[in-house]
């Protein structure tokens, strides 16, 4: 029995000052979902900011009531005697801004019309994410985090906050992401996103007003990132040409079990995510590049940086290989940073960063355990 | 300037026959849209048969006019002097059947109802069409044929022909090809089946009747599947991060270069290509697995075979890796066939086998003239 931060609630968090989005456009102001385990130092000196990747948000561990069925989303890494202890951390889980889970986006009434945002929610960035976490920070009196955490997007933003406010982490745990998207991994994005976009049922992102959601569109997009969460091999492994009735039907119905298996994912998926929030998402995570504005080059851009690094990548991931991790590790390497880096053998592909795995949780408690010991010393 | 089999005349090939095809459905007659470029030799032992892939047809090498925007599919490959020379050989491209280019299709009118097949027309599979250009080799009075060719979906047809007529094959040239789809190539096949299936102007296959046709889902599976054709490394060559306004306008308009170019060829193929096809197509790839009477082993179907082989693949094919190619050329030995191999280098992913590469060319044309001095001598 591993140990849970057992039942917790959310707390949605007002911001009341305006802010200036990269896009242009200003919010007056924003909510914020959040969960937090643990127990802030006098010292204030041990909190742990989780930055969730595309779907996911501030549910990070535990669970809601006891017969909730599912805890959150990383509930394996955190919790006490965990690899995140919550014994010794104040662990902060955060809906973005734009997200479907609480915090202000797209679906949330827009005050000014009593409508949900929808097609009017300006874009969103990385960096207008780091800033609403920073905020937050300074909503719990935390000056510098202990250290930013995440996996896929979530380590773009861990990366972001150690260039946009370097004096405000003291560590980046940068999992199974990369430096900027390829234009393979922008294509994947864009046939997602044309999915949803020309869903009859989007309404030009107004379709909360039709009372439809674009459902079809939705659905093939998580169909399509499932495939590039998990492995060639992996898939093979757990489905291979597993055929549903043990032959072939001659149909369009299901005949593989990985058939069932990814319409179930989307079907699931689009009854509960909004599908404005999985379009802003993953133009976030096409417009980061943090040495855009340095010719391309990120080694410029990580010289701000004052944190250490802990990078870890996934052998069989190849939404962000490890060789997209070997460029973060480096240029930081190149600017003169602090950085441990782990490749992760593991047949999982890009979901094996949420996933139970020895060697995996081994390091990342290693790791933790020297910020534990600086902080809480 | 490289010689071209100039102009070009298709012509269909009634077959008044029924076939009994693999799903249980037989067609009472069909017809086959065919080309064919050189001379048959007074032996008749000098026909190659080209097999095409997913969206190919028949119309492989040369112009329809003078003004014909584009030659042939393949017109790199074929011709007068070209790898596989029109001089010596006795050249057959034929649209298979279930296709939208002339051949016997669901966009045919069926005879029995005036409309058009659509959801009545049977699925095929790549034994099927086996058969069905086994007649189409009767058609000529060729009772073995010099070569059977076909890259991806075409190399799996050369391949089911050594096993369904092993005495009538004397080479099989087997490109960028794999002896059957692993889960994630299915994968990637439905989530492009069910863009088709869930527009709703598919209406179940009968969207001829309704004067529409699936142009969302269509457009979509197109975009996926070129995502899946080219190389993360080729993508990266070609398109990288280029903006095509040269900065980010925070919209969902083409932003990325790579964008523009799949919504290009997503659009240009839903114009033309009938969506019923596509399907078939796919579900013809997802069944295709010789070694499936034999508990999956792919060596005692092939020791059936007679037929010596070249195979060959691309190092940065992902679609059909060259692991792929090297089961099949495994499997071959291992039934004591006669087989060579050739893996080339190349940034193109799997539409390598299309382009026009030195090392590649030089390969078939050896291979080829090899096969001239047995047939032509």
């Amino acid at each position: 029995m591993t140990q849970s931060v057992g039942i917790v609630t959310p707390q949605k968090i007002a911001f009341e000052t305006p802010i200036a989005l990269s896009s242009g456009v200003t919010l007056p102001r924003y909510d914020l979902m959040v969960e937090t385990y643990g127990e802030l130092n006098a010292a204030r000196s041990n909190a742990i900011l989780i930055c969730h990747a595309l779907s996911g948000h501030h549910h990070v561990a535990g669970r809601h009531s006891q017969d909730d069925k599912a805890p959150g989303w990383w509930d394996t890494m955190i919790g006490p005697g965990k690899p995140i202890d919550t014994d010794r951390f104040f662990v902060i889980g955060v809906n973005n801004l734009g997200g479907c889970h609480g915090s202000t986006g797209p679906s949330t009434i827009d005050p000014a019309t009593g409508e949900p945002f929808g097609s009017t929610f300006p874009l969103v960035l990385v960096r207008d994410w780091v800033e609403t976490q920073a905020r937050l920070a300074d909503h719990f009196g935390i000056r510098q985090l202990a250290a930013v955490v995440g996996g896929s997007l979530g380590g773009m933003q861990a990366l972001r906050w150690t260039i946009t406010h370097p004096e405000r982490v003291r560590h980046a745990l940068v999992i199974a992401s990369a430096p900027k998207l390829t234009a393979q991994n922008i294509a994947f994005n864009d046939v997602a996103r044309q999915a949803i976009l020309t869903d009859p049922d989007f309404h030009g992102g107004d379709y909360y007003r039709h009372g439809v959601v674009p459902r079809r569109g939705l659905r093939l997009a998580r169909m399509l990132g499932h495939i590039t969460y998990l492995s060639d091999d992996g898939m093979g492994e757990k489905f291979g040409r597993l055929l549903r009735s043990g032959e072939y039907k001659y149909g369009y119905e299901v005949e593989f079990e990985i058939e069932s298996y990814l319409r179930y994912q989307g079907d699931k998926f689009s009854d509960y995510f909004d599908a404005n929030t999985y379009l802003l998402m993953t133009k976030a995570l096409d417009y980061f590049d943090p040495g855009r504005h340095y010719d391309g080059d990120l080694v410029p851009a990580l010289r701000e940086a004052q944190a250490r690094f802990l990078v870890v990548s996934f052998t069989t991931d190849w939404r962000f290989s490890p060789a997209r991790s070997r460029e973060i590790v480096k240029a930081l390497l190149d600017a003169g940073r602090d950085v441990s880096y782990a490749e992760i053998e593991s047949v999982h592909g890009h979901d094996a960063f949420l996933m139970e795995d020895a060697p995996y949780h081994n390091i990342m408690r290693a790791y933790m355990n020297r910020i534990d010991a600086e902080v809480n010393a």
